[in-house]
């Protein structure tokens, strides 16, 4: 009996679900119980369905056996349930192990605008995890916590330290997004080879709520969103993974170039403070150099072990205008998918409220 | 005799020169006098010199020799030296050219900011070709006209028709230029195979001080730059031609979409109304499709015959808290480089300047 | 009335069926009737069905209505149908047109080793043609002809004029495959973004059996393959159109490289010889440089008009230890797809075989 | 003191410098000295010079700075230089190296074809290693000893298995060579992105000649070389790491497949007897995927953490026509490069030849 907490992995042979697995060898809270998909993997071993490219699964990983998603059985046998499954199919399925008593930590939007779901991003807004308990399903322990959209949660740290010194009235935000954002088979070469395809479904809308509910508040039983409004302009590019934001942004204060990346490079979160296994120690790196962050550098910035992907790089840090402009690299199926829901539920763990 | 202007074109074996002899195979008004390059090319054959991946030269241009450059020989030979010299080197030969009584069409940037050098894209400033008459060299004859930067093209026709019909404060522009745009060898293929490079060198600058030149004035000798604001962010992408770019736009007025729709696609300028040669009929290209422009598809948008180059495609027009949000694409090295040159030389044909 | 034969293009939506559209603009032989493809695309403008990159079609082309296949319809209004549909689904309605009197010109593997089907490349193997009478509907008017394989046919010109100089013991062959060769979606792009894929279902068997038919003959009823042995390596890399093909030969004579490359370069085929429109002038383009053929640059080689992409250009040919070695580049869709079927029907036309 | 020997890396800005670098830190035998390359990045910080994508530098290596490459002085400063100088510059150097005494473990071709200068890759021919005895500089404690070419390397020890087992007679080997081959800048991304070029200068020659070198012996102070046959056709394709190369083999022997697999599994050579430190568990890992090896998955193929880019995958082992057909994917920069010299210092410490 190793002690720790039994989780399932959903959506196990699907990009995410690749990256939960990644992040789960050798956890010190977790393990897994069980890798899940749809009946059309069933059985096949997890080695076989490899999307990911620079995996270091370990021999027994590569060598376990996909089975098909049942409910039942995982609300038995497991308190997690992180979920990589399709936005579009993740709904149901997720609702129904809450109300059997799991905590369900979700990559996947069907939920996100929900009345009582939170988006958290634990450097962020931890103080949204309240709102767990209004959720229909929380006398019976189970409850679905979801992670942000990749392409919000790439921004949403910077823009939380920087909201938090100097206040912010506008974010002009535009993305140049790795094709794994779109999953597997996503987005046909012919597509994209050479190409840009400025329109991702439904991104810019999320983008431009999710983050002002990030920044917003939980009281009285329901979301209040910040201030502040966003203007998001969505593209695809040929970048394996890694999505580069270009920020131009108006603030209520003038600080100098310096302030700013102080303000950033020193800002730190729950996860800091708590030490928890998948924290980056520094969630935000500044760069100084005139032609930084680029996703093939600063995709697995930071320490300890490059971060494992969960810090955000920022650089060109400049002012035009009177408006502050600089670039974000962020991982997205680390940072921005699975590592945002593992930092959840360690969260969850260490603040007891599994 | 064919009776047609002799022209030079100067930097033959790089991106931009190539273009140039593209654009002037069967000229109506032009015919090449000679390829010049640097002393290193001198008497390679042109075809043995390719850069550009969908050239289709005829038998007697891939056979031209290159020759090396002698501004003695182009000042007696030429009345019009096209120069796609690249900008760190130009300087100093378009002037002397110049001074030797030639007209230079450039798309190099040295002389872009020079007190009554214009930087003319036809649809949008004709008005200020009047600066070449305060030039000290054209009592003799010669003068210099610029095209712009190849991201400045690629908007400033939209931004001229949406700046008449509803006015302009603000512009934030993200751009996704193509590899093409840095010349060759220009950037290496380790640093941008499955990457974005958010840094090129002075562009940001460049953008932010041309479009205000070219939408403004020119009067009692000197030009007076328009009032808006341009917040710019540039980046490269791993596409061969044709720039994307995202722009968000604060308007004096509030249009309707469908306004925005038809002011743009129902622009006309003065190389549309001269019919020239090189114009396309329709200088902006409005898609209505969810996914549309793409470099893939629009990079030769329109007619005559895909345009050659010349349209800006306009797609994904929408508002989002009161901005007006939208894409562009446009053929960097065909509209943003020496299709520009090639307009404008046009025009001085046309109008009677050569 | 145009007086010419009208024609239906099947898989109309799909990557060669827009090649068959794009070659049948101003076809002074064919005129198109109807596009067809599966019901899901019923009704579609052909324009939004867009799949190639570098696309030329008019304004009335793009503005066409895909329709749903209808044998009976095609059967009565066309006398010849140009098919793209995919392999696995084009055989039985390939074989009822044929049995309801339709001539069809097939890029579909499906009837490629059928016992009266021949693989015609019309600069190979017009002499196979007669096979056709043997077929079961042929006294109806109706029967099949194929195009070879893509890879096969890049390279079965040349492997013709060296067999009939030469004389062909061994020919290894290793191929870098485009990604258009697979369709649409065909391969996702986390597949092949930076790798290549060393695996294409099938094509290896095809180019081992199918150059040995095709360089064979027909008699008594039956195809008699050509003694020569081919071992071929299939793999997929990230270029979007153009095979190339690593040839490494062994001889029965030994010729001088200047010998090898005078033969390539001369060789004419009856396409050449009865001027059908398709035709390149040369079907095979011997390139000097030291790096040639490219498929940037070679996939469209060749006159008229860099021969719409139906040349294969060879290069680097050089002995090593005995063994003949050279390079080929060949458009995959056009000259080893829709162009290898529109050259079929042309020849068909010009020797009243329809 | 650490007691380890004091190594210099030459060329430390380039790819295959970092390499050594990278595979340096915390070596159990080795420690840098200094890190040495042109007097052009004289003083600069190493994490500022960086070309490796992957990297997983610590912040102390990243902060050392680079200093003049200076013979006296790391001749009397270090025992070993691991050489990643390019080739064309490498020779003069490393002589004058060994002539002060220092054992050069090189990358570059420059000495490859000297006399008494081995190519060793030390699973394959460690017997070639006493050649270094009859170099003039050995008396004074100075040698060099050269690692093969990054495309030799990949396949050697596959047909040192081969050759033992069943005799080679003729190997025919098409490449698909990663763009880091070339070192940086390398190649430019406006010829290589979508595109193949089916030439690497020199580099046919090398694998025809290499082979034999490696494969033969060394007697009575001369290379004997090897009596099969290499015909090699080598081409890059837009990769970053991983050489794949798809190879045809004649064999004496008529081996099943399951054989062939079998002997190529098994096989183990001196580093893996000897426990090197760099040594992959087992250099060659066979694949039974219908699709593999590919760069991205197999480049880091093995064990221990898989295996640092030290393994050959080989998969599809087929026959046809009797001639056995396969496909390999090693990495080019570290079991084709820096891990190639590493294991050969690794060997000779190992064996007192230090």
């Amino acid at each position: 009996m190793s002690g720790k907490v039994k989780v399932a992995v959903l959506g196990a042979t699907g990009m995410i679900g690749q990256r939960f697995v990644e992040m789960l060898e050798d956890h010190p809270y977790f393990e897994i119980e069980g890798l899940y998909a749809s009946e059309r993997s069933e059985g096949k071993r997890f080695g076989d369905t490899l999307k990911v490219r620079d995996y270091n699964y370990k021999q027994e990983t590569l060598d376990m056996k996909i089975s098909k998603m049942d409910v039942d059985h995982i609300s038995k046998a497991c308190r997690i349930a992180f979920s990589g499954i399709p936005s579009e199919l993740a709904g149901p399925t997720e609702t129904e192990l809450a109300q059997k008593g799991v905590a369900v930590f979700t990559n996947a939007g069907s939920h996100r605008m929900d009345p009582h779901v939170p988006i958290i991003v634990p450097e962020v807004n931890t103080d949204q995890f309240c709102s767990i308990k209004d959720q229909d399903t929380y006398g019976n322990g189970g409850y679905i916590v979801t992670n942000a959209n990749c392409s919000s949660t790439g921004i949403v740290v910077p823009l939380r330290a920087l909201n938090d010194a100097f206040g912010l009235n506008e974010v002009f935000v535009s993305t140049y997004q790795a094709i794994s954002g779109a999953g597997y088979p996503g987005v046909p070469s012919l597509d994209i080879v050479g190409n840009v395809i400025p329109f991702i479904s439904h991104e810019e809308e999320k983008m431009e709520t999710e983050l002002a509910k990030m920044l917003g508040t939980y009281a009285d039983g329901e979301f209040k969103y910040a201030g502040f409004k966003v203007m998001a302009n969505c593209a695809r590019v040929p970048v394996i993974d890694g999505h580069t934001e270009s920020l131009v942004i108006d603030m209520k204060e003038s600080p100098s170039i310096e302030e700013v990346a102080k303000v950033l490079a020193d800002f730190r979160g729950e996860p800091q403070k708590l030490g928890l296994p998948s924290a980056p120690e520094q969630p935000i790196i500044v760069r100084a150099e005139e032609n930084r962050p680029q996703p093939i550098y600063d995709v697995f910035a930071g320490t300890p072990d490059r971060a494992r992907g969960m810090a955000s790089s920022v650089g060109r840090i400049r002012c035009s205008n009177g408006y502050y402009k600089m670039w974000v690299v962020s991982h997205n199926t680390l940072r921005g998918g699975a590592g945002g829901s593992m930092l959840n539920a360690e969260y969850a763990y260490k603040k007891g409220i599994l």
